[in-house]
Formats: C-alpha cells, structure tokens, sequence
C-alpha cells in the first residue's frame, strides 16, 4: 500500500462522519489523473459512434465500474431514428475532374488514426440524401446576412451546391438554409482561418487542423427540437407513436458533406465571378470569390441507412437519505464520432472519477440526504438523442425531483467555464475558491478572474460583466445556456435548472473537433497533457455533488440572476434602439444611391427593404425584473442573515418554495416557431443555433422584426418573471 | 479637323473674354484621356527612378510639352545624397541553404517587366549598408506596440535579423526602431494579406501583388525631416553647407532589404518559438511563430553607391496679370521606382492636360489675374527630395506668394479624395459639385456621398464626420494632411496653404505598389482603364487653378477649420480620459496576476510599466478654438452676404489680410524632436509616418507620456490659433 492509498483510505474511513471539509478532502484523495489517463485510452482505443461495437463495448465497461464502486445501475435504451452513411462520394466534374472527400488518412504519429476499421468516413447526420451534379457558390458561413448579401449582388444558388465554411453559427443551418434559399446540395468545409495553421501549428506538429482533417457532425434542425427526429416531445421507447422520415420536420432534404480544407482548395480556388466582401474572406492562400458559373461544377451522392437503432443511456444511482426523492443529477455523454477523446471522453472520465469518489464515499459509510444520479449518455453527437428521449420520457417525475442537472462534454487544459442557472452563481463562485488550478497552484476562481482581466487588457476577448466582476474580486458570471450538449431538454423543455461546466481555453482541441484525430494521442498532447484538468474538473464537480446532496436547503442566491435579467432587457432595448436608427438609415438608401457608390465592376444593390422597427413599449418586462430584483434582494439578505441557523421547519418551507422554481420559466406555449423550447430566460437562437438567446421570445421577436410578436412574448416573459418573483418570495417568508 | 476638335476650338476663341463657366468648358474641351494614355506609355517605357537615362528623357519631354504649351519653363536643380544598391544579397543560411532576394521576374502578360536593363533590383534608399548573418525575429509590423509584446514575452531581437511586414505604419519607421532595438538587420516583406490575394486576384490575373512582387521604398527618417539628408533646411545647391552621410541623422544605421512574400515564406514557414499574437498572423498558410533560434538564419548584405546627384525639378509659369506675385502652385513628381505608371504618371499626366489647357487659354488670350506655377518634382520616391529643396531653397519668396499648393500623385478608378488646408473645404466641394463621373455620369462630389453612405451602412469603413456631411449633402470633409507626398515641404515647414488630390478606391495599384508591376500594362487594366479618371482629374483640379488664379480674393471659408480644430481637441481629451483608465486599469496588473492568467507553454509578463496620466489642462486651447470658431463664423457670414460685391478697396484688403494666413500656425521652435515640422495644426506623426497627427505637438506628448510638453505644446497652439482667429477677424473687418 502505497502512502498516497494509505492516505486515502484514512480520509475514507472517517468520511461517513466527518465534516463536510474532510469529506471533500477524501473526494480528492479518491480522484486520480491516473486513472482517467487508462480510462481515455480504453475507451478511445476504436471508433465509438452511436451503435458501434466499441461504443457498446465503452458502454458495458462504464456500467460495470459504476456497479464495482456501488452504484446502482440502469439502462435506459430508446429506439431512434439514426442515419449512417452509405455513399459520401463527392468529385470535381469540371473544370477538371477530380475525385475528393472519402475517409480521412492516417498519420504515424497518431496511432488510432491507423486503425480506422468500423470507423465512420466524414459525414452530417440527418442530411437530405441525393445524387446531384451542379456549379458550385460560395456562401460564407451560410447565415441569413450570408444570403442577403447574395441576393444584392444578384447571386442565387438555386439549383447550385454552395459550399459554406464552418463558423459564424451552428452547422445545421447551413444546409437548412440552403435548401430554403433553392440549393440542391451543400458542401460544409473547415477554413484553415479558424481551426488550422490560423490558429495552431498542424497536426501533428501542432493540435491544428491538418489539411485532410474533415468536421464530422449533426444538421438535424435541432433549433426546432433535438432528439429523435420521429418522437418530439415524447420518449422514443419502442412503442412511442413515430413520425415518419419524411414527415419528420427536423430532418434535412438536401444532400450535404463536410469536406477538408485540401479538398475545398480543389473547388474554391477554382471559382470565378465576382471577389467576396473582405469579411467572406477565409485563410486559404488564393482570393475568394462568389463562383456559380457553369464551368465549376461538383458532383455529389450522399446515401444513407436510415433505420431506428438503439441509444443506451447509462443511469447509476447512489440513494439519498433524508431527501431520496429530490435528485442531483449529473452527466456527460459517451459516444463520439470516431475515437472521441476530447470529445466526449475527456469529460466522461472526469465524471468517472468522481463516480469513483463518491462510491468510495458510499462505501465508507456516507449517505448523501438527496439522491445522486449520473447519467452517461448514449448519442449526444447526432442530436442530443439519449439525454433529449430520457427527459421526454421521464418528464414528470423530473420536473418532481430534479433539483439541478450538472452537464460536462469535452474538457481540456485552461479556465473553469461555467454556464447556466445564475442562482448558483455565488455556489460556483465558492467551489471554484476552494480548487487548485493544476498550473499554477491559485484556486481556479483566482486565475479565472486574473485570466479574465489580463484577456481584457490585452484587448483578447472578454465583456463588461466578467470585467467588473473579475476587477471586484467577484464570482465569474454565469453565460445563458443556448445549446450544442446534454443540459438541452433539462434547461429548456424541462424547466430544471441546469449548469454546464468544463475547463479549457490553451488546449488545441479545435484541431481535432469531430474528427479522426481527435485521439488519445492528440489529447495528451495538445490538450491536457496528463488529464491535469480532468482530475482538477472532478474536484469542482464532485464537491459541487457532494454539497448540493448533502445541503440542508438549495445553496441559493437570485441576485445574481435578477441581474442577468435585466442586462438582458437592457440588451433589448439597445437592439430596438439600434434598429431604428439603422432602419431610418436604410430607408434613405435608394438604388440610385447605390448605383453611384457600387463599383461598376462589382455592382451592389442596396440593402433589402425591411419593416421599420417601431418603439416597442416593454414595461411589463422593466417592472417584472423590478420586482424580481427586489425579491432577490429580500430572499439574498433573508438567508444570508439566517446563515445555517435554520429550523426544521424553516428548511422545509424553503425546501418546498424553492422545489421545481425554474419550471415557473417555462411559456406555456412554448417559444414561436418552435414549443419545444418553452424556457423564457435562454434558448439556443434560431439562427445561431448553439450560441444562446436570453429573453428569447422577446429578442428574436425584434431581431425577426415580428413586431407583434415582441409584445405578445414581453407579455408572456413578464408573467413568468412576476410568478418566479413570487416563488422567490415566498421563500424568503419561508425564513421569518 | 475632327467635330471634337472643332469644338474645343471654337470654344478656345472665346475663352478670353468668356465667362467663367465658358472658360471652364473650354478646358474641358482640351483635357483628353488619348493625351494621358500616349504620355502615360512613353513615360513608362524605362525605368525612370531618379538619376535613371529614361527619367532624363521622360523630364526633358515634360520640359519640351511645357514650352509647346506656352509656358515658361526653368529647371530647378539639386545635389543630393541618394543612394543606389550595389548589392542586395539576401541568403537563407540554415536550416537549409537558399538564396534569396534579388530582381522581380517577368512575365509575358506584362511588357515592360521583360525590360528590365538598367531597373534597379528591390532594394529600400537610406537604409544602412552592411553585412550581417544572424537568427530571424519576426516582429509584426515592427512598431512599438510590437516591440512591447516582444519585450513582454522575454524575446529580444538584439544581434538579431527582423523581419517585418508592411503595413501598419510608415516602411521606415520598421529599420529605424529596428536599430534602436539593437537588431543589426531588417527584412519587410509584403504580406499577401495586405496587397497579395488577400485584396485581389494576384497579377496578371487581377491586380494583387505576385508571390514574387517587391514593395521598394524610401526608408529615409522623414518623420525628422525630408528631403536631402544633408542639407536639412536650406537648398541642396552645389555649395550648400552640408553634414556627411555619417552624420546625417536621417540616415539609418543598419542593412534593410524589401522582399517577397514567395521570400518571406521560406524564412517564416521556418520559425520556430512561440505562436505569434491573433493579431500578428498574416495571410501565408502556416501558422506564423516569433523565431529568434540559432536554427533559422539568414546572411544579409546591401552595400550602395551614395554619391550626390541631381535632382531636377521642371518648374513652369503662366505670369499672372494683375496679382502675378500671387501664386497658385501644383505639383506631382515625375520620378518612379522602375516604370511607375501608377506611382507617379498617373498623376502626372492629369497634370499634363491641365498644363496642355490652360496653355491653350493662354495662348487664345486669356490671363489669369494670379500666375500659375506648375511643378514637375524630381526624387519624391527616395523621401520627397526635389520638391522638399525647392520649398527650402525658395522659402521667403513662397512664404510671400505662394497662395496655394495642390500636390497630385498617384490616381486610379473610384471616388475623389481630398485632404489638407480645410478653410478650402467649401471651394473644394463647389468644384467636385460641377466635374461629372466618368463611371456613373453623377457628379464626383454626388458619388462621394453615396459612396460614404453606402460604405458606413455595409460596415466598410468611414467616420462619423463624413457620414454626416454625406447625410446632410454637405461636402466632404478634408482629412489631414500627414506625409507621403509632395506637399510635406509646403503645409509642414513653409506654412502653405496645402491640398492633395486624386481619385481612389477602386483601382488595384496596392498590388503594383513601388514594384517592376506598377506599369502601363497593369495600369490600364486594373487601376484607371482608358485613364477615364486621369481625364477627370484634370477636370477637377483644372478648374481649382482656374477659379483660384481669377478670384478676387481667395475662395476661403473658415467655419470647416474651426471643426476640425475643435474635432481634434475632443478627440485628444477622449485620448486622455481613455488612457487615464488604461493606466489605472494597468496598475492593477501584476506579474503574479500575469503568472495565473498565462499560459505556462507560453508565458507572458504584465503590460509594461508606464508613468501614469495625469488631467491635463488644456483650457488655452479650448479657449483658443473658441474664438477661433466665432471669427470663422463671423468672416463666413460677411463674405457669404456680400457674394461677389466687394468694392476694390475690400478687395484689397482682404487679400492682404488673407495673405500667408496659414504662416500663423507655424510654431517658431517646430515640434518636438523635429524642429523642421512647424505646423501646430497637422504634421505625419512620429510613429506612424505617413498618417496624420493632429494637433501633434499636444497630441503626441499625451501619446508618448511628455505630460509637461503636453501642456506647453498647447499653450503655443493656443498662442497660434489666437493669432489665427485674429487675422479672419481683420479680413471680417476688411468687409465692413
């Protein structure tokens, strides 16, 4: 027996009555880089997308550690709709033909990359499948700006196969709005500008994107809803009513493939017409242009296997005690693309760890009050499947007993990021003083708050909010969650409050995102070379469990979200403004105007004519976040008053007060276009898909220039506010 | 006799006693872009930099137009240091053996680029000669900032070579803190982000800058002084006083050689050392590090012959009848780097027309009331030689008649663009309201507004000033003038009144800049085809001369001055709030703080200490603004009602109040460090070269942290724009 283990069976063995200090000290000494350093590599030794044998291999091994450290073990499988590619052929016709796409190559310094059997070639799930042969446009990132400016230049892709760099917003949209704009295929490409030599040295010189490295991912219109395709809002258990493939909305309809920047050099140097605006311009070393003549033209057959298979979520449970049926749930999902090991692995064996600790924990004698339950989730990758079918599926009793759903994905070396739920802002703020940052010996809180500052001076990045925060020695300000993992359904379809937290920021994961490379070679190299920030992410989160478990009521503050409220609103209002004067601006830009200010070369019309942004009266909104700020400030000052000095009784009432407040977030009807989404707080944008919108009702409502719409959802948000207030409230009453 | 010519002839006999607007379609009438193309090809069949045999022959041309023309002509003559390259040797030395460097190839596409005999290869005048072999740094754009985020990172670049990229600032400023920064040699090199296939199709395909392309340059310290670097003040005569090359403080110490990006990349795809800053990267597809190991080296050798030689500078005359010691002076130069058909004939043939008009006015009997001198500078290239000697040789009789100086140089297919003295803001407006676009048929100052507007509503560029005069139909605001041309002399040391002028922004010259593809070939390709705006220019600045040579008094209006005074003071108090909040931004930056928000695989230390900014004072020069902005709205308003109704004797007066008005902006001790720039109003700042600063000597002390001079600097332009104020106020009262 080592010292270290003898250590850890000390800290072990007075665990079950120890202080909740030296319980956290015991969780520490349980956690080891070590372990998660064998885990990786197992679990990223073959290819591990949905249904793959060595997914299911990964999944079986994962069961089998949680029940070895006492957990209890389900399987929660659901039957969905999953496509896997069958033909992703892609050749230059003309001007020259040329074959392109196919699997990417291996390389010796990579030695998973040389065992590609069973492996996936570069694909998007839930595209449209087709066989179609056209020039080719350039389309930027393929945003809705990207078609406007299109459409002034007179370019249309109708009938065409565009070709849009990854960025600028989710992958799905690209496709989604190629086949509204006319476009018969897409083409997705990694511009070296944003993930290779543009921003590290490649692979495997550096953690960059080589030439060959393709973006593998999913374009289901998951801004609509994610998960099953054939099953929205209900389980995708085997008996579940189904939509059909061609009925289901959120499945795509034309053919699309994500290709490397090698084989986009083949067709954009190649393209002719007019050059693009300097902001369309990626890293490639030639001048971009539109393209759209005849004489660029690809060829490209996307065919698939579209039968329902299985995902298999993995959910282990240690009981809770007092509070069995309030849940502290916990997850992180298990499939990936190919190996996986940044993505997702490097999070699932930090998640593992702790499992491991807290079992130990158990084991020792501790019994947590509330329920502990960690969920592995199958197919995140393809559409949020596991996580999404689980949530629908258990919906009521979640909204019963889920107290907080903690989310982790790819983790690398860096600064502790947190989003989510801003009533545990300061809970975040505390753990995150009382974890070492494994580089530099601060506490995590310390170098995010000095990162933050030294980013801002440098002009690198950062925002007001974290600014001031950081300056004042303050907790990190929580991001709204949008959306692109597994706290999707929890946050935005269930109401439970939801956090998603990992380290990263110096790792070079980008290099590697959804691709063949993104390997246990890769990871140890590149990102965190010795799982220092996978142990260091196990501390936060595993201390964070053991808290909220163990915490005679919810660790509470609503200061910190009223405040996000209104800087919400306040954003609002400033978008409303800055509308109207751009509109006022527009308006006086005729096509004479622009016919003399164009370039006869490189003629540009003027800006499309858009509805005039009124002035938008949203004060039912201003005096709802009035009174949640006054309530917050009541409840903050009641509690932090009372401290732990609570009465039984006290705890239950705020128990009670407290239980399930984040539901009183939800619309009713959920939001325009899309009632799956029903959080009036935060969504994923309907046009940046991953990148979050707050008050989103009320913002895309005005960003859309539906004008009625923005009343109708203040209106609708206000509610919400005023009830959550009220909640908010009555807890505090709870302490008098 | 062809109608055309019948017209003009026509028109030309009733030009002398014609009314203006006659007059001026009379010019019209003479200005041919057929002239401009048959020039622009004889004047760029040879190389034609300074001292050349086809420079000879292109000033003799010029010499013998003039005379064909009527007028009187006389060379002005200079000896001047000018060095020429004797070797320009550039090797890669390790880790493998290359040359480097040398004269730009041709290509079949482009005629005179395969007739190169007598072209001197890439080479940059005045750097320093020597012989150095050492480890490449590259260091941005090697300006301060950059030098502080090297220093930050613990990279020095002493015994070092540099290697830099253009932009940023002015070429010279790169060798020159070089040097200071003990490197012992430097290499710039043309991004293709900048002028490569970042801004174009590279030639011939478009007008982009080749892998293969060179920027030449003048490296010469202009930001203390221009022109000889031996007889700084006085007339470089056959018997001026004059330092040696040693002593000659303009003069830079160390070898410096212009090379290709082709060039470029075999030294920076080589670096090793950290990754470089976002903001450093280029457009070469690799990712750019900082060098500095004993690996890369380079061997460096440029030895030049620095004898003196002739500047001759064409000076040509119309007399003026009744105010013939009243000068209306304009100029372009004729020299290039190798054929320059952008840099400088484009210019210098609008000019031609011009001359080639108002000659034929002349000799159709029509006297301008002031005289007219045109002026064809020589040796502008190697740091504005021919016309900075002139202005020094005949400063107490330009300080005494020169009423105007309008420098041209190169001009290209786009919009007007004008910057300098803006008390002629109105007039310049006036006469961009009645010259036509050859592209769009609008008026050149109707299709500026358009394009302003246009261009702010993309997000392409602009500045709220001109937004809102192009909003309002008002006339474009004249920027400041900093350096790069001719007019330097004039407005910085002398005291002239000072307008440069040319059309821009749609050409593709950047990609030809100072390299053997500035030709004939690409010009009519890609930068003014059919010389369509060579033509227009001449329109323009033709009817300037016309009407400013025949006014009664100077066409000045005062209000646009006192604007732009008052603009650049509240830009400077903006100035030293922002840095007041920077500073104590920066006092809470710690090493330690730096310690935890690094990157330990990539260190870096807090922003270097700096003496903090205090309030500064400058009540003088609000004070002076004021009154300045109520003597131009005084003046404004008087000759703004009496129109053209002014009795000889307020003519009279005004003229003499009027008369050298910009000599009151001169500081009597020039600005600091610079004694010979004496403008308290504009000057190119010290470290940015060509670019203007305003209100310099304030400005820059704030900039450069000289608080005290900050606040003696403001007190004499206090003192200037008080006398300023004083004499609108007389020539006011001369209207009474």
């Amino acid at each position: 027996m080592t010292k270290r283990l003898l250590l850890a069976a000390t800290l072990l063995a007075s665990a079950a009555t120890a202080q909740p200090a030296d319980r956290e000290a015991a969780l520490d000494a349980q956690i080891s880089s070590a372990d998660q350093m064998a885990w990786l590599k197992t679990l990223t030794s073959g290819p591990n997308h949905l249904g793959s044998p060595h997914n299911q291999a990964n999944a079986a091994l994962i069961e089998k550690l949680f029940r070895e450290w006492g957990w209890q073990v389900k399987r929660a499988d659901y039957q969905v709709l999953y496509p896997t590619p069958v033909s992703t052929a892609l050749e230059l016709v003309g001007p020259v033909a040329k074959t392109l796409g196919g699997q990417e190559p291996g390389i010796p310094e990579d030695a998973t990359s040389n065992t590609l059997a069973g492996a996936l070639p570069p694909y998007v799930a839930y595209q449209g499948d087709g066989d179609v042969t056209a020039p080719v446009v350039y389309v930027n990132y393929g945003l809705p700006a990207d078609y406007e400016a299109l459409a002034r230049r007179g370019i249309s892709v109708k009938g065409k196969i565009v070709i849009a760099r990854y960025g600028g917003g989710w992958r799905g949209l690209k496709p989604k709005l190629a086949q509204e704009a006319g476009a018969i295929g897409c083409l997705i490409y990694s511009d070296p500008q944003q993930d290779g030599y543009g921003s590290a040295d490649t692979y495997p010189n550096g953690g960059g994107r080589p030439p060959a490295g393709v973006q593998r991912g999913s374009v289901v219109d998951m801004t609509t809803y994610p998960g099953d395709p054939l099953t929205p809002g209900v389980g995708a258990t085997k008996d579940a009513k189904r939509l059909t493939r061609e009925t289901a909305p959120t499945v795509l309809k034309i053919p699309t493939l994500p290709i490397s920047y090698a084989d986009a050099t083949e067709i954009l140097s190649r393209l002719k017409g007019a050059p693009v605006p300097p902001d369309w311009r990626g890293g490639l070393p030639f001048h971009y242009r539109f393209g759209g003549s005849d004489d660029v033209r690809v060829h490209l057959k996307v065919a698939s296997e579209w039968s329902l298979k299985t995902v298999s979520n993995i959910i282990a449970t240690l009981p809770g005690s007092s509070r069995k049926d309030e849940w502290v749930v916990r997850g992180n999902h298990y499939d990936g693309w190919v190996f996986g090991a940044s993505d997702p692995l490097s999070g699932e064996v930090a998640l593992l760890s702790e499992a491991k600790a807290l079992g130990a924990l158990y084991k020792a004698g501790w019994r947590p009050k509330r329920s502990i339950v960690y969920a592995s989730w199958d197919g995140e990758e393809p559409g949020l499947l596991g996580s999404t079918e689980w949530v629908e599926h258990n919906l009521a009793e979640l909204r019963q007993k889920a107290l907080i759903y903690i989310n982790g994905d790819s983790n690398g070396r860096g600064f502790l990021g947190v989003e989510g739920s801003q009533q545990y802002q300061a809970f975040v703020g505390q753990v995150a003083a009382q974890v070492r940052d494994p580089q530099t010996g601060a506490s995590v809180a310390e170098r995010w708050r000095a990162g933050v500052r030294a980013k801002a001076f440098d002009g690198l990045r950062g925002n007001a909010t974290a600014l001031a925060a950081a300056e004042a020695g303050g907790d990190q300000p929580l991001d709204a969650l949008g959306s692109g993992s597994d706290y999707t359904a929890f946050i935005h379809h269930a109401g439970v409050t939801s956090l998603n937290i990992g380290f990263g920021g110096e790792g070079e994961s980008a290099g590697s995102y959804h691709s063949i490379y993104d390997s246990y070679d890769h990871f140890v190299r590149f990102d965190d070379p010795g799982l220092a920030y996978g142990a260091t992410l196990s501390k936060v989160v595993g201390r964070m469990v053991l808290r909220l478990a163990d915490a005679d009521v919810p660790p509470v503050r609503f200061g910190p979200l009223a405040s996000a409220a209104r800087l919400y609103l306040t954003e609002i209002k400033a978008l409303i403004e800055t509308r109207r004067r751009e509109d006022q601006r527009r308006a006086g830009l005729s096509p004479e105007l622009y016919r003399l200010a164009s370039d006869p070369r490189d003629p540009i019309a003027p800006p499309l004519a858009k509805p005039e942004t009124p002035a938008i009266d949203l004060a039912v909104l201003d005096a709802a976040i009035g009174r949640l700020e006054a309530a917050a400030k009541g409840f903050d000052a009641a509690i932090g008053a009372k401290g732990a000095s609570l009465t039984p009784a006290q705890t239950a009432a705020l128990n009670a007060a407290l239980k399930g407040i984040d539901q009183t977030l939800l619309s009713p009807a959920g939001l325009p276009f899309r009632p799956w989404f029903r959080n009036i707080l935060y969504a994923p944008g309907r046009f940046t898909g991953y990148g979050a919108k707050t008050l989103p009702g009320v913002r895309e409502a005005v960003e859309e220039r539906r004008f009625g719409d923005a009343v109708r959802e203040a209106g609708i948000a206000a509610k919400a506010l005023n009830d959550y207030a009220d909640r908010i409230s009555a807890a505090a009453a709870a302490l008098q």
